[in-house]
């Protein structure tokens, strides 16, 4: 087992990576300070894993609520079935919530720990590898709103994350392609070595090989880890973390949530980012075409829908929090593992990479 | 103008306390940091000081929402509208919110400010007296459930708060008392000699007298920041300020939001905890005599509804945030102006105190 530290003073936690890390007590007691604890799962990861993670938690007895799974559930609503759970079960301002699932289930599961009685603990228990090198790190927390992704949230940080890599083998082959493109978000924006790694393992991380796996898992979480340490609240470079997101947002929501992957979507707005960098005389040719190799290879689609036209692109990123002052501020790439966060684009170059990155009818 | 600070290190923030102050620019515009001002008030408001309190925000074209006016709005699907109207006006995370109304449009447009875009700038322009004494300053944000009163909700800490006396002169006589029942509180807690103040200037403050109120402001505000600076997140001195809280949530939301205006709970939720300390040998008959002599010349009710039995209160307390591993804790009076938390109390004294306090059919 790996252990990662995310270094923010006392809100410091750890990160645990490794095989049968499922239902270890050891592990997640000394994050637990009440006596009440509620795993917040979903339809898909429940029977597979609620079980298993529970025995952790024996001595606590905990309780559970099941949501429906998909991004097109992370609203107010499905997370107002948290706070009944809560209300019903009488937990305390001392309880701790556990997030046992993906992305959508970390996001809410924190957002509600954020919210309930003012502020509870909460423990990321991520199953996909989305979750895993990304989202169950860092403490963004909260839900979609109809007219805009993660719209409304907060900053709270859990007490530790517990990665079971072993929770892969039962990912579906589209699940494990959205994670890796956030694996590749790390190399792109600060480690060209790792570009290089991912072209020669990707196979590897298709096939699920554990020690390839383990490997993306800790250079992903050790990247999170620093840049969250250094700007907590997104005021300078954890923006850089974002490279791909505007474009991958707009996707998502002009789509509606729950059919693209935010990984999928995060994908084909990187390759976006990547070819507008192009355009702006930062990147060669033959970089743009690296990143859509690794992307390609990674089983992620590089072609955003039909119907995402330049204009409805325009008004989907216009609610971006990357906003300023009716400016969108995008992340671009200087050079492969080197990315800034610009609003000085040309925009007429803009038009021409959505235009370039449209499905064809 | 009295200039009061609430002391918080980098969340530090001036209370500012006189008359015409709506719609004064120079006070408010060092506080705000972007260039979009949205202010969210209510029907009731709306008409009498919209108008007046956008003058002071004219440079920045400030938009507004009007909400439904009464507690039992205070849920998410209400503060939902303020997030769709931030959202169409593509309001970025540099915004600032404004709350010109009571405490239920300060405690939903404060979470809206903690939750959108996981936190945007907000002001407090509290047109209550109880809003003035208590619920805007402090950062306590939140929305009710159905199951609990305030179970949703973020501490959040305006960047001012900007206190006109002159707009009590058009607040309702029920909405007066209810906000005396909150001035009372502080000297409870903590100031035997403003008791005997509040016994001398009661008439004048019903007759809204501008020398007495703004007296009796200033001293709860100090008050207020006072404990706030010392435990901003209620680990501790904090909890005092929920004297007659615990009591008089399980009214509303036993009554139904709506139906007790919060104040009124509290000052019912005082007289009670006055019984209790009373029974538990801490305070004598003529001071619990002195407190319901106060709270019924305040005009405020000294009766719980005849349908909250003790089995209720019980049902409806194990909710309450200051529960600790299935204990309520109350705060009880161990003299007239000292306050204490305890779990210690006799369950039989407290079954007298919620009998003796319920009204006649």
């Amino acid at each position: 087992m790996i252990t990662l530290n995310v270094d923010l003073d006392e809100r410091s936690y750890p990160i645990f990576i490794g095989r049968q890390l499922l239902g270890d007590a050891a592990l997640v007691k000394p994050c637990i300070s009440g006596t009440q604890v509620m795993i917040v799962t979903n339809e898909t990861v429940a029977p597979l894993y609620l079980d298993k993670a529970a025995r952790a938690f024996a001595e606590f007895e905990p309780r559970h609520v099941i949501l429906p799974d998909g991004e097109q559930y992370k609203n107010l609503e499905v997370l107002n079935r948290i706070f009944d759970e809560l209300l019903v079960q009488h937990f305390d301002r001392h309880c701790t919530l556990v997030a046992l699932g993906g992305g959508v289930i970390g996001d809410m599961t924190g957002f509600a720990a954020a919210c309930y009685q003012r502020g509870v603990d909460f423990i990321q228990i991520p199953t996909t590898l989305l979750a895993q090198v990304d989202s169950s790190v860092g403490g963004k927390t909260g839900v979609n709103h109809p007219q805009g992704k993660n719209m409304i949230g907060a900053f709270h940080q859990p007490r530790c994350v517990v990665i079971d890599t072993d929770t892969l083998q039962t990912l579906d082959d589209k699940q494990l392609s959205a994670g890796l493109a956030e694996v590749i978000k790390y190399g792109l924006i600060r480690d060209a070595e790792f570009i290089s790694w991912l072209e020669q393992n990707m196979d590897k991380l298709l096939e699920r090989d554990p020690e390839a796996t383990a490997y993306a898992i800790e250079t992903s979480c050790r990247c999170k880890a620093e840049v969250v340490a250094a700007d907590e609240k997104e005021s300078g470079i954890r923006a850089l973390l974002n490279l791909g997101h505007t474009f991958g947002h707009a996707i998502e929501t002009g789509a509606g949530y729950g059919h693209w992957l935010h990984g999928e979507a995060v994908g084909t707005g990187m390759l976006m980012a990547a070819d507008l960098s192009m355009r702006q005389g930062w990147l060669k040719a033959e970089d743009v075409q690296r990143v859509e190799n690794l992307i390609d290879k990674a089983e992620l689609p590089t072609r955003a829908p039909h119907n995402m036209t330049y204009e409805r692109f325009m008004e989907l990123m216009a609610v971006d929090k990357k906003v300023r002052a009716g400016r969108v501020n995008l992340v671009l790439l200087k050079s492969l593992g080197e990315a800034v966060v610009t609003a000085d684009f040309d925009p007429e170059m803009l038009r021409e990479t959505i235009e370039a990155h449209r499905a064809t009818e």
